[in-house]
């Protein structure tokens, strides 16, 4: 089987030209101008961008959280990806309490295997690290294609990993390639600033916010670094949320240390006031409960400015929903009981194009923060990443000039709520290939669940 | 009962003239020129500095550390801080496993009571906190005249605190006017590092210090200024070593935060080569085992500049001196135990006045940091730190031409060696009065263990 | 003559007592409790803050500009400044194009000489300094008592300096003590925008401020710096209005370099909202043309910060006053013709007092800012600067409560308008003593012209 | 004419793969595996790395200087560029003292004119550019294809510009697309310091460089920085020495701002003992008089630091070569008189390579600081920087284990001597093509001087 798709506006992390690309198979076979080949598909793509399949290194399907789960699985979530432009997600698979981190990475093999739209890789999120766990680790890394490991300084009780276990983690996968992903909040103090907070009568989703402040976020991050110029191994930040937090990476990257960081979608965009948000019996702002909260507008300058000159070096989603119906609801009363996410896996792609030609970025940057630096960063590439030959042909025809209103009428995650409702941007996802094969086509999804194929990944980039 | 002090050179924080000094009973009386008065005893000081007593914030007498207790009883310790121009000392409660910080408080009482030489209080460290203790702390304020808490970061197993324990003693001593002490390292990631290096068989003395890297002082200064900035309350970093961890003081204080810091005698002018002196069988390097260890001289100007430049507000001296035989001999193989600490507490006002002149700070400079500073950071001033009218008349009488040659041999503190040994500088403490009693003259010990009195100390400066 | 003032609080910049002063001739004699003398005079201050006479080091009295002359001369203008609780001014004598140094000193001691109400030193403003002119200054310092030298980044054709006479003035001043005051903006980039700004028709009194930002006064404040460095020098940067600025200062300050700065009363206070205010026929506005202009509110409390941790090391006043009729009025139609400055010898101490207890200040701080700095920095302490023995008896009775409205029926300025019209503080100057003499007392002048002395003065402080 | 380069290591500035590419003419007309095509010529590069020819954006033939010329000019300099792997040199054509713009273009095209090897555009560097002269400098950007403006702050009376006159090239060329590229250091103190240092008998080659000091550097570059902030255009710093000036770029990049900054081979590996080497009559320090001045050996990892983080988007060399004997003796007895620069057109590539690799970065980074960021920043991209449908074949082979030892035995520039005699490396260029065409081979050159093309250049990149 091959696929031209021909005389498109080609865009990878550092070219911009008009050309064709036959496809073969799964894989680019050749680019040139005017290929004069005979392909069993032909795309006409004229006028349209052509990038590579979009990639989203932070979604939580099926995630249990709070006493229920997160509402898109592995086939509602994916293919709603794919709505989007995404052709990967590296999802996280979770060591429970007790278990050993391959009994954790197996249920979520078990959660994903079969149901999958696109291709999809796991971070493991290790809850449990002792000082002799370095082999299983490397195992892990060597035999089952898991080389990031995700620690939290959040969720005392639930998640929360003390600095021992963080360090170690980081000197274990450091040497080997791996990278460690921290969730950085001095989660200790918060939960002081929440029971402060409740004890006051402030139950509201707003608090939420007002007890995660941007000082316990910065706290975090700087600490992780430390640690990692201590066990001088690679750390990555994920969805850095404010200023704050920014300057800690800024500062640690001026020094020449390996420190990596994200932000996501709706810390770009979205604002703090959303938790005013008026309706649902004065419980909107629940929509929004996410870990970091959404901060003051503030932040967005820098965010986009961090993202600009490789202070942060992508964009993800932190996709995570919940029904507000029976699920945000949880939490009527006390806002440590909502559980916390939104749904953003289907925006991105789009979202962070119209942002990023507002602010002006290159198409380029745009291709590199939505796919090719996660592609580099955690071990992707050049399988995934960008549009070269041999490459895997996850490819999207984005029309750039199309607009869209966002919401729920569109939006194709398993929810009752868009973060988005009612925002316009420009820019549009048209045609979806995945390995090769279509599965988006004017808003159809064509694939069949189960054909994405988990991803064994290697060392993170220097 | 007067003391007429004539014709002295008077240093304050911020005053320097000729003058006569009028002492009744213990406080400073009168300050004229050519007082036309019949004094009980004259003192004759022309060409001499006349200076308010000095104040050492920071030390620890008789402490329990490591399976034996620091050399310095309240007695010896005290006589040798006079010898060296110091009139106050604030020594270290300790609230033991199991007690109130009441019962911490008086067996420190207990220790002290009808044996100092100088005048003293209490910081208490505190090693249990609960979410209800606040109205406990605040009795200790209002009714036992200590309004200063120190809590650590490191030592894991012992003296640690978590951070949610550390952030409620903030928050309950701030809106007081207390202020909350830290040693800020991170302890828990010092732990990993410490057994990988005896892992290695890495157990001399010099490994103490490799053990301890700048990074992790510096990360525990930036999450105590984190969790005084959320707590909305003062901080005051103990004994700051090196450049990195001044520098996030200095951040904060940019910002206006009510950070403080301290350095002392010994990071300002040893440097880690110490570690590796030849002797005591290879182990002479235990001599200046103490936490934070000494570090590179690249450190030095950093500090003196910090000083300069109001980042560090005062010089103390951590005094916690160890016999090397018998006691530092204890980790002979195994750096880890070797008691913590050094003889500091005679050589400070001296040894910070040489280098004060060769950094051209003025005199006013010397005894802020020597004395006023303190004073009004720990709640003494104006009875403490000043020579002015109503004062006590704790007053020294310094030479600043006098050499000095430091060594065992001059030194009074209970232990057999120096930190300095050999080391010369210019300027020497002559006369010592204490609430107008002189207590040193020509280097002998003139008072009466016991006369030392107990200070309730107020709120802290703003 | 002899006067004792009774029972006052004493502040100096460190100190904070009851007592009471004997003042015999022009100088402090004796302070003590309870003294038991006999004086010629008693002023009862019980219940008032005794503080040192407050000292403003930048003023422009007669000061030739625009084609004007500033409207207080050194008569009225000393007297006012008297009334606010001023005992010394710093004024600046101006090296007119083809004048020596000397001649410049000279034309300036002319006006001067027999009209001030307080005492006096002057600044040399440099507008010609050659490769060879080392030594004229080096005896301007020796014999005249004139140890500071300003040069101006701004007013091209007029008083704006190359870096090269610039980094010569500082060579020359610094070895021997002087000190080089620059006014630093980049005046000619300026002139571009102000040509710009013009030739858009923008003419009123706001396109000053418009014409002049932030980021050109940082520039000029960064040059300074980097020229006083190389130079091997210190640097005292006059009027910091804005955060960008301070910033540099800080950045120099934290090498450990010998970088000072000041700010006014009017950049801690007002607006840049003033130059919309009403009135005057649209003109009222050309009341706050200054330069540096009046900043946005959000530079306040960074200015605040700078002050109470050092940054910053007092407040002056560049007052240089002119009627906005007939004198301001030059400049409608256009904003350069606008004569730049405004009345503030007066306020300062009083509207200092209330700032710096709103912001936490100690009374001790705010002494140091006002008077102690001052004395220190320009080489007159410790004749000024302090209540201490053998100092000069300038001194304060300042009463801590009462209310003060501005506004120019309380103010003695010769102006027709007020920087502060209406707004209320709490604080007010009730005694003011020069040498010994009353010269104000209940809002009253009672000296006489031309007492005021002629202040030789010394090295800069370390 | 076709050909085809079979089953090379591709690099572009994000793509790593194996594959083929296809030229036809001039340009890349396929990229694939296994291409099924008869070409003309076929390049075996299995083993090798395939990279877009190299770009240096900063080179000085035949310029005047000193009294002399730099001793390469356009076709000895591009035949040695060629050698190195550059196949496009952006040069500096120079605005006489009383020419237009246009009429220095039109010099520098005669010389260049019918002798390049390589392609070449120019820079304009501007001496004289009055209130009315942006049209002028519009004409040049749309009809000559000159987008970049260079102006000095250096050399006073030669080349050096007063900021209005730097400030109107950037208020001109900025909106335009164009970029403004700046000398950064202040010419007029480091005058003063020259004077300084000659008159204390100091003229050996070293004093070159202590006149020179990094201060000056970071004053000019933050002096730039501001003007480009107020100018609202974007701003590019040329030869970047110091981690001083590197850190004013990074504030500035962290803002937002659209600054970008280069250093050059030398900066990066030289030290500034090469002062010290002897020979030549104790001159041989004169090779490398150039300016900036070879810095301390400490800067090399922050300028490494900063190409990694981006905050320097690139590395050329300043080429500017002169014989040691007759020109760079010219200055023996006044290091004034010596011609600043050096010959380091060819080994730019090579070193950056060896030095990338040591410091761990990756193969697309190294294409990106030697080929991709110039042809972005100045307009010359996509037709040059990159391998892609499209572009020019401007293509080199690279050995990437081939072991090179530096000297002029083995270089090609006309000099007698060379920066980097001795210096072993690993990795050369093995074949080069311009445009299609193999111009080195083995070694040899193989072109015909003159076939390279002037390029006509666009908008600098956001």
């Amino acid at each position: 089987m091959t696929t031209l798709i021909r005389g498109g506006h080609i865009i990878t992390a550092s070219d911009d030209y008009i050309g064709d690309i036959l496809i073969e198979g799964e894989v680019v076979k050749q680019i040139g101008t005017n290929l004069d080949v005979l392909a069993d598909k032909v795309i006409d793509a004229s006028g349209k961008l052509v990038i590579p399949g979009s990639i989203d290194p932070h979604t939580h399907m099926e995630l249990p959280f709070g006493g229920t789960y997160s509402s898109d699985d592995f086939k509602t979530g994916t293919i709603a990806a794919a709505h989007g432009g995404t052709t990967t997600i590296v999802d996280f698979a979770v060591q429970g309490k007790g278990q050993t981190l391959q009994e954790g990475l197996d249920t979520w093999h078990a959660k994903a295997n079969g149901k999958c739209a696109i291709d999809y890789g796991f971070h493991l999120i290790c809850t449990d690290f002792g000082d002799d766990d370095a082999p299983l680790l490397h195992k892990i890394m060597d035999e089952e294609g898991v080389s990031s490991f995700k620690l939290f300084m959040a969720y005392p009780g639930v998640f929360l990993m003390d600095d021992a276990t963080i360090y170690r983690v980081m000197k274990a996968a450091g040497p080997k390639g791996g990278i460690t992903m921290i969730h950085a909040e001095n989660g200790i103090v918060i939960n002081e600033i929440i029971k402060e907070t409740l004890a006051e009568g402030n139950t509201a989703p707003r608090y939420h916010a007002l007890s995660r402040p941007p000082a316990a976020e910065a706290e975090g991050v700087h600490r992780a670094i430390a640690m990692s110029e201590l066990a001088k191994a690679p750390v990555y930040i994920v969805h850095v949320s404010c200023s704050e937090a920014l300057d800690e990476i800024k500062a640690a990257r001026d020094k020449g240390l390996p420190v990596y960081g994200e932000t996501c979608t709706q810390y770009l965009t979205l604002d703090v006031s959303c938790y005013d948000e008026e309706g649902f019996d004065g419980f909107a702002g629940a929509k929004y409960v996410m870990t970091p909260p959404i901060r003051s507008s503030s932040n967005h300058q820098p965010l986009w400015n961090g993202l600009k000159n490789g202070s942060l070096e992508l964009v993800s989603t932190d996709h995570c929903p919940f029904f507000l119906k029976g699920q945000k609801e949880l939490g009527r009363g006390d806002f440590t009981k909502i559980p916390n996410g939104g749904p953003g896996v289907e925006p991105r792609l789009a979202v962070v194009y119209d942002g990023a030609m507002k602010h002006g970025f290159s198409l380029n940057k745009w291709v590199e923060l939505t796919s090719t630096a996660a592609a580099k960063r955690f071990g992707m590439y050049p399988r995934k990443g960008t549009i070269a030959i041999g490459s895997d042909a996850d490819i999207v025809v984005f029309d750039p000039e199309k607009p869209v209103t966002w919401g729920t009428e569109r939006e194709h995650m398993n929810t009752d709520y868009s973060l988005f409702e009612g925002m316009q941007t420009k820019g549009d996802v048209e045609t979806v290939l995945l390995r090769g094969k279509v599965i988006i086509e004017d808003g159809q999804y064509l694939g069949t669940p189960g054909e994405g194929q988990f991803l064994k990944r290697g060392a993170t980039a220097s």
